[in-house]
């Protein structure tokens, strides 16, 4: 008898609970319509983890798919977040709301051929660029959501690197770029002779930080601005516009420099991570999410602030956002029942300002060396603990 | 009448049902336990996500701290994944089990300071190595459970920045290091009269995927190794040893040289987001854990795989990880009361080992090319909504 | 009286002679026809370095462009270069020679412009995407040996980097994209009245490494290839091809992983910089040549190798490459008087089969462990003073 | 009959000329004392490549061991660059000159050993930490010019990578740091029974741009900085200190950002080489110089300006220093006859200064859009044919 043998949630629980000779009374508790995740989403269920839900916002957006006042959920167990993000979107707000802009969109899969010499691999290059017609063709046939946007080729001696580009309308889109990638290099194996030996060759790239996707996106890329008036700054953030402009550029810029990082900003993934546990994202992509730069300029005494969030793989349907409370906080932000990804888009653009709301509170907070204070004052508990 | 003056969690999720015209009715539900964690965890907080929690396992692991068998507790909501893992747990403790070693610790925090030109740069420098004696002294005054275990030091004309590296023990520690940090800095600047621009200068860095934690590591580094037997290989995982090093080869070597990644490996993020949701780590810090290097080899025929994790900040105190169902996880891993970091270091070995896991299963599901054939069995569903 | 005033190399020399109360009469030895530098390639000019030119090869090549038998002039002060370039050179020749490819062309500049919010930074990209055709025109018309390609463009907030794509032809042509994207600027800034802030903003990205130029390549992109037998592995190389094989993919792929490095190659820059100073190209352009990958694997026993060098610029025409001594050097390699980029391309691809030449021998050397004995032997005189 | 069996220069070029039916006239200019380099420098030598030189400055300096002015050496065929320099050198004194700082040196060796697992590899590491005495008493004894300083070690798996890091005093130091790490890896062979598999394992990391060199630095870490006053800005440069910081922030942080560039800088490269090349470095070494950081700021309306090179190998002993021209290049700048290493610490400072003084000629052209103006004013010719 094993786990896997078990069939409902509560067998498995009690099987284990036998076993480890422990109580998961907490695991247990959660609501009806979780059970079918069993079967979806997660095998071997034994019950959930509950990550508290706390709302930042109202935050006023202009975007071209977000458009109002939004209350953002925010699933996080680290005190002073939430309180974070909300001063933001109380400053923001009050200077006239962020500006957002979904760009454009793309889920990807990588795949690699390997041929017999570089002449072979420049024949396949020229193969695939000749038959794009055909694969958006075949692409297309294996889901009426999925459109072969375009290829990126790399060559390297006898690998062929094959970047396939999907519109995955309102899905993140993972799973079906699979699929259609999977048919895709079939064929290509077929016509061209060409062994596939990895369908996820890391030039997706999938789930891990990377150059390629800072560069030409992935997902969604979306930027926000807002300009922050001086007295808000004053009275809201508690600093004033040129200190957190001193601290944005000396961090954002030349601290990730010497830190060889990827993430020119001072919190992405905080924000991110937050939104995607509370929406039902694929927590996992907050690897990618947390590259991007945040941008900042004084402009006739007020601060002037982006983000640029070039890699943001989400979506309004597929993976957990069906499940009850993530369903739940799709609908605190407005963005169930889309057709064609706009409801994706408003969700790229939701994130963008959150994640700018999120962005200006930090700096504000180092700008006046406030950071360890609020954290004394929000987790107090918890730093007695630890 | 706002949201932050509101006392409890139902009132506040009342209100924001009324305003938005919505039935949060899932996100009501939780364990009574969780209601604390408005206080120390989540601020506005109207409820909490459950994400599902799935089991792999058991796993045999050899570590240092981490000793016998191990049921893993994941939390996800993307099908496939517990069960991918649990095939790697299959055939790893089939052939004998990992071996997992938590090798060095030290959270950071990099502040940057400004002096008034290069040579000022260079005695902010020297004063700094000759004080450190005085530097840890100070430190420990912040926390019992503190130590601060050395420095880092880079200049750029003005700018000092300077990475404190603290020894936290059982807790990941990044509010005791911001604390003694701060601490720190004003000492520093109040001796030598340089401003500290910033706490928190990307230079600890804390979130935000970098050379320097790849380099240095940061939290617990740990690595883990397995000798799958080649029977093993072919009747669990059905394929070849040379067929999954030849794929671990062309993606985690060369497919994340071409994508300009830190992250060269298949999927830590899935594996380690997983894991740090159920136990209640920082989530943001995803980002951070999934730079690391896969490695494989033939050896007599069979298959050695190795994974190293230079940047995993966890803790098994702090944080989320006292929440109700995450502290159940932690039970699960036989992780909960430790001192001095021993059941933290037993924590990153079991993380490395199920991730070595989650390595093995997927790289051998591409080199055979079943990994879109399983999404669509495990996940169908979901893929018909996407 | 300064240097800027005096007319004549000699007079000049004589002025510095005086001032500093040195001979130098080395430095004033060199033909007569490199005196018109001083109008062309050279302000205040005193006379000549000399550079040491010795020949490696023959190296049998069949490229697209270079076909034949080709002796490499190498200009270097590195003991042991030649020699080892030589050796690789007997090695590949003798296994039937190498093959090259180069790929495509284009030498860039990359200018930023600043708008005045990120409505109007995507208003520019769409201006730029649909005015192409007009700005292919006009970059036309400042040269008749230059073509835009194409752009490509990033936002960020506010900027927005456009990098021009030239091809131009014989040329290096970095002085002519300068001279086209500058008119394509002040055209753009014109109809969008958006201001240029530099013609040159480091997204060209020019004489520096960089992951843009490494997947996107940049001057010429060359590969090459060959398949050395065992037996000339053994007795020209004295080593095996596992051994070589080996220690490249422990080098190339996980030494230079572990150093965060964009060059995955042995020593592209020796051989580089050697050809580079002899033929009379910016030398600068070392900085961006190291780059690349170098890739081998044993097939039926002997031992196939790769280089891939994304990023050379270079030109057979323009620069340094009418100088007396650079034009016998091209005349060696048989590129001089070529049209439309064939002889340049035929550059490319002799570069590329010498560095794979260098690869070959250097890395054999590393897998027997004689690399300080072949530098002890060829460099003696050198290390004592070392 | 073959290019090795002949003896002396002109033997060779006279077989390559009949070969070839060619005339090297050029080639076989050069001084006497040229004629050693046959047996230090380069092997099959034929005679020289002229690469033209010329004198920007003089340039104040104010270094540790630079101290004066100074004339620069610069061996270029890329016309404006001497003038550039030139003019940046003006600016430079005029405004009180230019402060530069030598902060430390090594230069390094990278081996890689592998071990039976991870556990004998941390085996390894420790023995080489409590080693590190009896390592540097057989360092020093493969040369008194030589000291081993320390080891930095990166474990992945079975991969023991070690990284000695020596001081070697008036020279570059790559070939005693070859004999010495040769000597040590043996050593540890010998007492650990570990098999070094490459004594170059590119964690040095030699003639390629990497992040590990960026961060630890390599040869020499030199920093300069000056501050230019408003009027020598407007009146030299033709420019404002707002338009300098704004281009420099845009270009040199930014720019290389969106480029994924290790140099933040606007032409380290060109500089470098140049000097490189008069004073016979070894000029594959450009691809480490070309990395590091500018940095400006407004200080009183004047502009301070800074740059760091992290990563510099450089000699005034040894490789081509000795060679006739070359050192007379270094008699112009007074570095010959040191005695460890103040002469190369000397030549460090000064090629700092001189980067500094090309980075703000260069941008303050291209913030006033005068870059392509300069181009085709000094390099006309080159321009028609290119």
């Amino acid at each position: 008898m094993s786990l896997r043998q078990l069939k409902t949630i509560s067998e498995r629980r009690k099987y284990l609970e036998e076993k480890l000779k422990l109580k998961l009374s907490a695991t247990a508790i959660f609501p009806q319509g979780l059970n079918d995740a069993q079967y979806k989403n997660c095998e071997n269920m034994i019950g959930c983890t509950q990550v508290p839900l706390g709302i930042a916002g109202p935050l006023k957006i202009t975007g071209n798919y977000a458009k109002g006042n939004y209350y953002l959920p925010l699933s996080t167990t680290e005190g002073a977040l939430v309180a974070s993000v909300n001063r933001g979107c109380k400053a923001v707000t009050l200077s006239g709301g962020v500006t957002a802009f979904c760009l454009d969109v793309g889920i990807t899969r990588g795949a690699v051929f390997k041929t017999g010499n570089i002449k072979q691999s420049v024949s396949l290059q020229k193969f695939l660029e000749e038959n794009i017609s055909l694969l958006k063709k075949k692409a297309s046939s294996t889901s009426s959501h999925l459109q072969l946007i375009g290829l990126k080729i790399k060559i390297v001696g006898k690998f062929v690197f094959v970047r396939f580009n999907f519109d995955s309308q309102e899905a993140m889109g993972m799973n079906m770029a699979t699929i259609a990638a999977d048919k895709l290099v079939r064929i290509i194996s077929e016509k061209t002779q060409n062994r596939c030996l990895s369908l996820a060759a890391n030039f997706d790239i999938d789930k891990k930080p990377s150059y390629l996707n800072f560069l030409e996106g992935r997902g969604r890329q979306v930027m926000a601005e807002a300009i922050i008036t001086e007295s808000v700054v004053r009275q809201v953030l508690k600093t004033s516009p040129q200190k957190i402009d001193e601290v944005a550029k000396v961090k954002c810029y030349l601290g990730s420099i010497v830190a060889g990082s990827l993430g020119f900003n001072a919190h992405y993934a905080n924000i991110i991570a937050a939104l995607f546990i509370s929406t039902g994202q694929d927590v996992a992509h907050v690897a990618e999410g947390s590259i991007g730069i945040t941008s900042t300029e004084i402009v006739d005494s007020n601060l002037y602030i982006s983000v640029s969030l070039p890699d943001l793989p989400l979506g309004t349907v597929g993976g957990g956002t069906l499940l009850p409370s993530q369903q739940e906080s799709l609908k605190i932000l407005k963005v169930t029942k889309g057709v064609k990804g706009e409801k994706s888009r408003a969700l790229a653009e939701i994130i963008a300002a959150a994640v700018l709301a999120g962005e200006l509170s930090l700096l504000s907070a180092l700008s006046v060396g406030s950071l360890s204070e609020s954290h004394q004052k929000f987790a107090r508990a918890k730093i007695k603990q630890g």
